[in-house]
């Protein structure tokens, strides 16, 4: 449900348009620095303001109301709330019976029996994500030695990051939006982090990288093009003592535990559903077929801001095995 | 670790080589009505004997030791075993020290000091997947609405099922092995199975999967491929009351919540580590790079036996998701 | 830790002397009517203001902050939350070395090597119960049918209720204080709630009335004066096909399972630790034995105050198993 | 349900009449040196054979079907088998509809719809403490710095040891059975055991606890003794820097955190529901009160069994509390 993990255990609550959004964060040993200015680089990189971002814009300001004393946890839960500020609900009130394509307006209908918050995806939102990212600012602190390097990979097919900014830019001519693939790269996580049978580091990983919303696929190492390979191509060799090896296939991880070489994780993002062109889909009020303008303020590439909630994940994921 | 689930639960144990693997499966309604028969074509898919899967033998017999009574589970317990019997340990006394590539020798006596059970793989070996069947055969049983269709989608980067047979004989004739792509398609799994924020229907059938060995992508839809299209192109705009999609990019999903449609996932399994030719690795115990030549009993393409464990992990995730 | 739960799952966070406490409630089913007058019946019988209660005041009002929309939960996780008003941290200060005795002061300092919030008892505080009496309130409107009736059954030895008052006021004249013991009877649970094997009605119940702070003792039915009992006198004869039995020594429970009869469950509440008398205890400081003065606002009783988280935590645990 | 624990996780599978009572052990450290020989002493005590015990007769072989290699853990579950020899399940056939009273006979039946396995008690049964011994067993292994003490303390209302063979020779007399109560102190547990706020030493201890059969109530240190007491008399003064306190009134537990001095609990078990002696009681049946006698093998006093249950419960807590 909201809550994960077992070790660096988290609860996490909100809506787009309620009053706030938080997550509470237990198992976290005393004694770790923290400030509020520790949130700031990657809730800014959350929240967008490139070209191709939502122009919602809200402050972001965490507060902690809990668990920290003179700037150190204390050992009891850490809770960290962001006040929802600029809201506009009204734009919302169409889908209850519009429902837009490939979100969750009817899923989520249907499993509540209309007693969800509807508005901008409710409990549902992308909003959530910065609860998600706070709690992997608090993560990588507990993870000092730990080092992620969090990277757009693909925008609309491209893979030149020189053409990125191009891909968007066409696509919101258009009144469209583009997915992408984040890959993130983690060094220092040593070895045999991770737990058989259940809990290997994919396993843990990829549950909290599915949880955010717009993910589609998630693969290591070689992933999906490793499939396509023989094993004598494949198998990554190993080098020394440490277990160095020359190749990387599988990504850092062999029987769901890190071997010492980097983990690389890529995580496929899904085009924003919200677009400013008309779709024809079903309305439930008329029961036919009807143009479905989306309005609000959307992302044209959720990709570049999911970038920082893959990041926290990972980071969860593994103070999750490793604290 | 070696438990799973909250509704439906389930705790793994066994070795590759030792007297016993089993599975205990807690939550399970009573009245559903069993017998060892029920588990024999998921078992006898896994256990493999097509061209291209290993030549150990395993009779597979289940011994269900608790929790049934008359034909029918009781509400308590269930627990399946199933003895070891085809056991060469002494095939794998080299690797404690020349670490097959690929494999989680190192990883797992890093981890354990050494303690760990390498015969085999020990608690890292396939051989599991034989309870995780047996979890699945019952979950399966729980969800009688529910219709899986699994097949093996590429074989070596081939997609074209006539010429997976001749991919499969030209990398045994290498003394090689490949990798795969198994796709399950599940029908019957109703609107709003699935829990934000972190167990999504995609988080918690992710965790499963990536639980198997050899597992290293997993995508739900058009996956990776969806992240290179337009909203326009991708979004999955609804035709009925229903919910019913014309195309399915989502793969059944939405925010995380079953929509109706059809769930569609695709599973990467890398080529088998374990392949006849000679290796050049790291050898511990002489601190040289040195060839290695891996015995024992292997599959050329475990993608084909996987398939039979992503099903059941699949069937699993929705028993506890809908239970 | 600071979460419990399955079905109606909780986390909790807090200090006495922090910013803010609060809760938040996953599991709970979309539609169940709530507003924030619903908690203050509740809240006003654990904020105490009758002789032998604390003088300390907070306004305890509580914030839903997520979950609700229309006064009515929406599935989503509900969150309360209370501002901590009256605090005086610097009536604590002194208890860093010289710890107060049969209080959490020195075990707390050495779990978290000092780096723990020591004011108010921190994270230990009574507190911390208005989260759980919060959290009881939204479990009793989960379950309509069941009906509470909690009442104090023993002041400091006495079992009149004509006596309580005068034990109080003694304890009071003499700065010193007194336990209780309070006993909840709950009706309409039905049959069957419960589950084998480790979570019975009386370890799921006791699990949360011990994490009460100052309890130290939980029975139910005849509890310790039924272990005193032969089977002939003790045994429950069953009087009717709906199971009601004549006598109820098992308190409305057997093999761990609600049988219909009401649940009768009793709790020892220590002595309030804190007394106006000096005492003489270790000052970690000094490397002495001196006199302690504990000032401070205190309860004489805290069993007063304590009913109300008994009820609380009685009705999560069914919440937990019913739900 | 089944399974309890985070980090020592146990489950425990079985019916008393069934081919098998089992326990699986996960969260194990590699490295532990454990034998079937470890297990005879406590599962010795558990079984019984004294005056007042049943004559039901189990070899009680332990049989480790996995986790262990060359005499130690290997850090993969740990699981224990224990075949069920001695059963004669027609013994049983009479409770279908006439139900023992204070048993789960009506309480299962109702909750399993008449599927659940009755035999002996099914998965209700006491057989399934020889599961929870064999784990307390290991747990006692994984503290080898913690010791425990176990002893009856009351023997129907007795609490001289010389009186305990008399009360249960008279009772045995009388075709009638008789409660008692176990205390067992605990030493060697450290300073700072235990988690706030759920997860306090007395919730995890008492949660296990509660799981044995005819345990009805726990209580530590003065427990509801301590409730009559006044603060001043209560309150355990700390003498030295190590936390030692002359009195012990707080059974070793302050702030639910182990503070280094004993831990003393105690527990009331019910006098064994099985007597010789008809008793009159609703036979579902006939729709009349019936006399119903009572065959199969009983004890005259559980608690003497349950002595050794009582302490694998509280290794079991300690276990999962401070690995």
């Amino acid at each position: 449900m909201n809550t994960f993990g077992h070790r660096f255990r988290l609860a996490i609550w909100g809506e787009s348009h309620g009053p706030q959004i938080g997550v509470s964060i237990d198992g976290l040993p005393a004694g770790i620095p923290l400030c509020a200015a520790d949130f700031e680089a990657d809730l800014a990189r959350r929240r967008g303001g490139a070209a191709g971002t939502t122009p919602r814009r809200e402050a972001d300001l965490p507060q902690i109301v809990s668990g920290l004393r003179e700037g150190h946890t204390t050992g009891a839960p850490l809770t960290v709330c962001f006040a929802n500020a600029d809201t506009r609900p009204s734009d919302y009130a169409a889908f209850a019976d519009h429902w837009r394509p490939s979100h969750a307006d009817r899923t989520a209908r249907v499993k509540w029996d209309g007693r969800n918050d509807p508005r901008g995806g409710g409990h549902f939102s992308g909003r959530l994500t910065a609860a998600l990212v706070a709690a992997g600012v608090v993560a990588k602190k507990c993870l000092p030695d730990v080092r992620f390097e969090t990277r757009l990979a693909e925008v609309g097919g491209e893979t030149d990051p020189a053409r990125f900014d191009r891909a968007i830019a066409a696509a919101q001519r258009d009144g469209d939006s583009v997915g992408g693939v984040v890959e993130c790269r983690i060094a220092g996580a040593g070895t045999g982090a991770g737990d058989p049978f259940f809990d290997s580091v994919e396993s843990v990983a990829a549950h909290l990288l599915f949880s955010i919303p717009a993910v589609k696929g998630v693969e290591f190492g070689a992933g999906f093009g490793g499939a396509r390979l023989r094993g004598s191509a494949y198998n990554d060799r190993i080098a020394d003592a440490a277990g160095h090896t020359a190749t990387n296939h599988d990504g850092g991880i062999n029987g769901g535990l890190t071997n010492g070489n980097e983990i690389v994780v890529r995580v496929a993002v899904k085009p924003t559903p919200s677009i400013a062109r008309e779709q024809l889909t079903y309305n439930a009020a008329s029961g036919r077929m009807e143009p479905l303008a989306v309005g609000g303020r959307h992302d044209v590439c959720i990709a570049i801001r999911a970038a920082a909630a893959v990041e926290a994940a990972l980071a969860i994921a593994l103070a999750e095995l490793i604290l």
